[in-house]
């Protein structure tokens, strides 16, 4: 009887939201809304105010043996992350707490302390939040950024032809650069300050996850190169690197002209084109190097 | 041994707040950081930014049997009464939930629902957010909005000789109104557009414990008399109207000039002075008609 009901387990989670924000209304202000990695508002003549916020759960997202700074450090990044995705410059954090009545002072304050050691590096404000009891330490960051209008991007503006690209390298995160990853931000500024991104995404719930939400928001297809993909060295092969979540690189398409030139200039970055934005009749596919057709097993993390 | 230890529960909510904030630095662009109801950012000329969150558990500050749309309303509502108490217009908002795997869709959906309608109602876009797996219901709701600059109310301006007025009516809010209460967005804007407010802030500890945030904050001591205290139809009595919680009515105080005006002019808005603010070293006194001082025996609501 119980997994005919209508749980959240049942739908997932992009179910879930794609449910709840049916028909979701938004007024003229609103450039972007709720889908994308951040919220995007049109506040002046040159720029959008970025909103984004990112709920992480003890037991889920971090645990309880795993260094307070580096969980602290984590949930501030994943929201930095998000707005890096948009090609924006995060300013300013919220940070609410649920906190176990019984949680040792040292745990909140390590936390805390991980969160204002990363804001610091990154010129972001910690401008205020809000304290509840819980009976897990639950952590919510809510940052606001700014961009300027021509560098936005989201996820649905590729085109077939484009050339797709991710930094970094993914797999394995869970061996401990998911507590330690540094979100893309300034990769993101150097892109959209000389380059014209069509669309992006930081890799949270996997590669071949993420790579479906910016296809299906562009309406295009894909093709990924299996031997492109940049493995990072605690992934255990490519279906790690495809399916791991929190690897929070950036996945994005650029014209091919384009890539051509990101691949030619030096910037100390690392940026690896791993295939091409197709039709969207065309599906997404991931091929060997003959380009046969190969399985994705396990598509990217779920979080229900 | 185990209340020896450096817990929440020893600290307090605001004795944690404080020692977390302690030191932390905001640049320029922040015109008010971490304490008040909400950070104001300057982006204009004209206006700030005001950021504010809320976190909402189950068990904590809702229950399971309570209707799932007042719920959702009342998550939005707490944060839209934030914006309000620094005098602003509340315009976007993004949602976090954290959801136990088994949670049946529509608790989620009718939570979600109760938000849609009161943002409707108030001109806010619900434009982002997050959701997470958590053992209990938790709804994290930040919102963003305007206030323009000559506008702007903080917890730190009352001046000694300033009337205290309260807006609405005071306790017994756990019988019902805690969860229909309405956010005093109008009543706001029709005070900071007409009079000069020194200080506000929303009532959501007690109207005694958020008395003591604002005269703290203010630098200030108050009186308040007992018998002018606005009870409720659902307020036990005086002690009621003092410390219980989630009243969310508006507190605030302006000069004696402005106050008579106010009292004054028909607005068709509950606005009752309470009281008086005091120099710093007076502290705060409960007062009865004689002007003997009376008791407070719970000062409000603890978190922890």
């Amino acid at each position: 009887m119980k997994d005919k009901k209508n749980t959240l387990a049942r739908l997932g989670e992009f179910g879930l939201i794609r449910r709840l924000t049916k028909g979701l209304k938004a007024d003229a202000s609103v450039a972007v809304g709720p889908g994308d990695d951040c919220a995007a508002i049109r506040v002046s003549a040159k720029e959008y105010l970025l909103l984004t916020a990112d709920m992480l759960v003890e037991g889920v997202d971090f645990f309880p043996g795993e260094r307070s700074e580096l969980v602290g450090r984590k949930a501030l990044a994943v929201s930095l992350s998000d707005i890096a995705a948009c090609g924006g410059t995060p300013r300013y954090a919220l940070v609410s707490l649920g906190i176990p009545a019984a949680c040792p002072y040292d745990r909140v304050a390590g936390i805390f302390n991980g969160m204002k050691r990363l804001a610091r590096r990154y010129n972001v404000n910690i401008v205020g939040g809000d304290i509840s009891r819980c009976v897990k330490l639950v952590l919510n960051i809510s940052v606001a950024g700014f961009v300027a209008k021509r560098r936005l991007v989201t996820r649905s503006g590729a085109k077939p032809g484009d050339v797709i690209f991710v930094s970094g390298s993914l797999g394995g995160s869970i061996k401990g650069r998911h507590l330690r990853f540094t979100p893309r931000v300034r990769e993101a500024a150097y892109l959209t300050a000389h380059f014209k991104v069509t669309s992006m995404i930081d890799v949270s719930d996997g590669l071949w996850q993420d790579l479906g939400h910016l296809m299906s928001a562009s309406g295009t297809g894909a093709v990924i190169y299996a031997d492109r993909l940049p493995l990072s060295g605690a992934a255990s092969g490519i279906e790690d690197a495809l399916s791991s979540g929190e690897d929070f690189e950036l996945l994005f398409t650029m014209p091919l002209v384009e890539a051509s030139r990101l691949l030619r200039v030096k910037n100390g970055f690392a940026f690896r084109q791993i295939g091409f934005v197709l039709p969207g009749d065309s599906g997404m596919k991931l091929v060997g190097k003959d380009l046969r057709p190969l399985k994705v097993k396990r598509p990217g993390y779920r979080h229900f």
